[in-house]
């Protein structure tokens, strides 16, 4: 697309040395906080003017949140702070020889650069089908699956064919990982308590929830006890499992299986994400969409580019495949890449980059949920559940959100109610107008 | 667009006789909750799934709140009711003759029809223009208009052409009354407190809200005292304003006013409602775009179809020309003929409806609001505004809605922060794939 005449990055000229950081994420926000008191020039790039709190996309599709309790404006983060500068734009690609980025409005030169671009929904080359299933890596994602859901739902209702019927009740999720897990409780939860309510006309004896996961077992990277756990829950609250079976294909009317066909109007694609590597740097540098980074976090073969976050591969002993591509990593990459930038510009040396495991944790619905702790003890139950529900509103940027969340939750957790099941579907009439060039979704 | 072969309205037979709700409105809403113990089918009708609580939609439009704050659930209203029956559909004709409507997924034959379908933007036959102003009469228009606004800023931080940039901090709102000067007044609030923070770069002593009004006074249908306290804080506020003004022509770039030109990329419409009246009714019962009825509701030269609020036009000494189209007249309207039919369906004859005047107001900003009387008092000032959000919040539908929008209001307060300023523009590529013939927005 061509760059409109009339637009620029217009980012003034600085004595300063230049940090570029592409993406607001963990790694991109934290990064560019940590780089508050450096004389810098920081510059913050981001397709969205906003942070996307991605481990709560889940309750935003399930009717639980609203998008502004997980999203906090990326220019408010930074009100004040002098040597900061955002534009919302797309980087488009990288001319390390060059120490120039390219964005949907134009290029800038960078003193350092630092891709912080995260990951995006890894469909395994199957392009058939990647238009007709529902993606959950975004807020748009979230509020067009929650807005899907409600209105198949709302046409399950007027269907008198018994077979699309099935497809409207049917809810497939690809992908056993946190978020596959976390949408398909969330999903058993509406069925039992909101939707028959709702719904009363519906039988929802009829609508099955079914976890499709490729391996043998459910939150792979977490410990078997937690897996197993996961599994119990899962069980529990009526939603079909299949280990070891792949999707194989998908019509939007009928999910093929390895082992078989399901009807569906609705599949959830939660079954992985893969590194969002821009175009430009050498091929060499680049392993399964990931970039390889040294102990440093700087890009193999550069001297002044980084990548931090899901992005970046560091591979270690303890970690031969790099890092797992979850926020706390992005986090400590992003404070601990302020400090060395720091340094660096003080004229002092790196300090290589060690990963502090605080344990991991997910939620199948309320009062089950499973930790593993960094010293190798598990939890399980209202008590992880509970450790859960705090660590997830301490790390919400913003007290704001935090208020808000508690809120919905607290009024959740006693009434069984959800607040938000409209379905909204905006008409972007509008945007295809004007601003289509500086921003493409 | 034909009806799919698979669905139909799926309405129960039933001994009872039915009641076709058309819009779950204010009117449609109270009447519906009104019918809760009548011995009558009650069939709920809506393209959306949700009630909008319109006289807050400005809120939505400039990031003070979010959509679930002044949106509920039409099938949450009426969990537990058992002689209640919702389905999302348009309905697109009547016929009296045969005591049937038409929707999107087949017709309904109905023992009492109301048309509950209240208004739409009024745009005056200017065709031209229409696809390029920002209506603000649904929720989709308010996030439309949110993201608009903000996404216009992040280009006007990277423009270089002074033309293009005036473009950009210009805003255009058309039309005086309580939504152009609600939606004037939280704009210039923005440009105050919050905007110069989130774009240090920006000089918004260049950004102008101008307010066109096409009579010779402000917040027409209320007191002399209220439009001319209106247009006092509106000045105050350093919005420009503009009577005996009219629109003539809008490019997308350039106003043509009948007094000359303003450069805008953004021209908020909020010009006027008529009301939203389905085709097939007698041409003699309609008269400029409202349907003619009587001291009962009851639509001229019918038995059993009526209308209420905004779509109705009851005609009398005091209002010449119908009730104003206003929530008050829409909520008494439906509570009032919830009554007339129980009595009729018990035998007893109808009662002829009677505005009760509870008086009116409007809020400017913080602190700055006016309020007229039903006794012919007025108010202006911090009282009137404590009371415009009183009533505000007591009207708002649901528990839930009330204790978000407190939060939140009381957070702006003590802040003057807003928190909800997300650009987020949904790709409805989903659903242009499958319920599209249910619902046409």
């Amino acid at each position: 697309m061509p760059i409109p005449q009339h637009l620029s990055l217009a980012i003034p000229e600085s004595s300063l040395p230049r940090i570029v950081i592409v993406g607001g994420g963990f790694g991109g926000l934290n990064l560019a906080k940590g780089l508050r008191k450096t004389k810098a020039q920081v510059v913050l790039l981001d397709k969205n003017n906003f942070h996307t709190f991605q481990p709560l996309l889940y309750q935003v599709a399930t009717a639980g949140l609203e998008p502004d309790s997980i999203a906090g404006p990326l220019r408010k983060a930074f009100d004040g702070q002098a040597n900061y500068l955002f534009r919302m734009v797309k980087v488009t690609g990288v001319h390390p020889s060059k120490n120039e980025i390219e964005t949907t409005v134009g290029s800038l030169s960078y003193d350092y650069l630092v891709m912080a671009n995260g990951s995006v929904t890894n469909y395994f080359n199957k392009k058939d089908f990647r238009p007709k299933v529902l993606p959950l890596k975004r807020i748009v994602h979230a509020l067009d699956l929650r807005s899907h859901i409600l209105q198949n739902f709302e046409q399950a209702v007027m269907t008198k064919d018994e077979k699309e019927l099935e497809k409207m009740m049917n809810i497939v999720v690809v992908g056993g990982g946190p978020t596959g897990v976390e949408v398909s409780g969330a999903l058993a939860e509406l069925k039992k308590h909101i939707l028959p309510k709702d719904y009363p006309d519906l039988d929802f004896s009829q609508m099955k929830i079914h976890l499709i996961e490729g391996s043998d077992r459910l939150l792979n990277g977490m410990s078997d006890f937690a897996g197993k756990e996961a599994l119990r829950y899962i069980g529990k609250m009526g939603i079909n499992v299949q280990l070891n079976t792949f999707v194989e294909d998908y019509d939007g009317d009928s999910v093929k299986l390895n082992s078989g066909y399901i009807e569906s109007a609705t599949v959830i694609w939660s079954a992985g994400v893969r590194g969002n590597v821009v175009d430009g740097l050498d091929a060499r540098s680049v392993e399964r969409s990931r970039i390889l980074v040294d102990e440093f976090n700087r890009v193999k073969g550069t001297e002044n580019i980084f990548a931090i976050g899901d992005v970046a591969m560091m591979q270690s002993d303890k970690f031969p495949s790099g890092h797992p591509m979850v926020a706390p990593v992005a986090i400590q990459q992003g404070r601990h890449l302020a400090n060395n930038l720091r340094r660096k510009i003080s004229g002092s040396e790196f300090i290589p980059f060690k990963y502090f495991d605080k344990g991991s944790m997910a939620t199948i619905g309320k009062n089950k949920a499973v930790v593993d702790m960094p010293n190798g003890m598990h939890f399980r139950g209202f008590m992880a559940w509970i450790i859960w529900m705090f660590v997830h509103i301490m790390y919400l940027i913003g007290f704001r959100n935090k208020l808000i969340t508690l809120n919905n939750w607290i009024w959740s957790y006693f009434t069984y109610d959800k607040g938000t099941r409209l379905i909204i579907r905006t008409f972007n009439r509008k945007f295809l107008r004007r601003p289509a060039a500086i921003n493409k979704i």
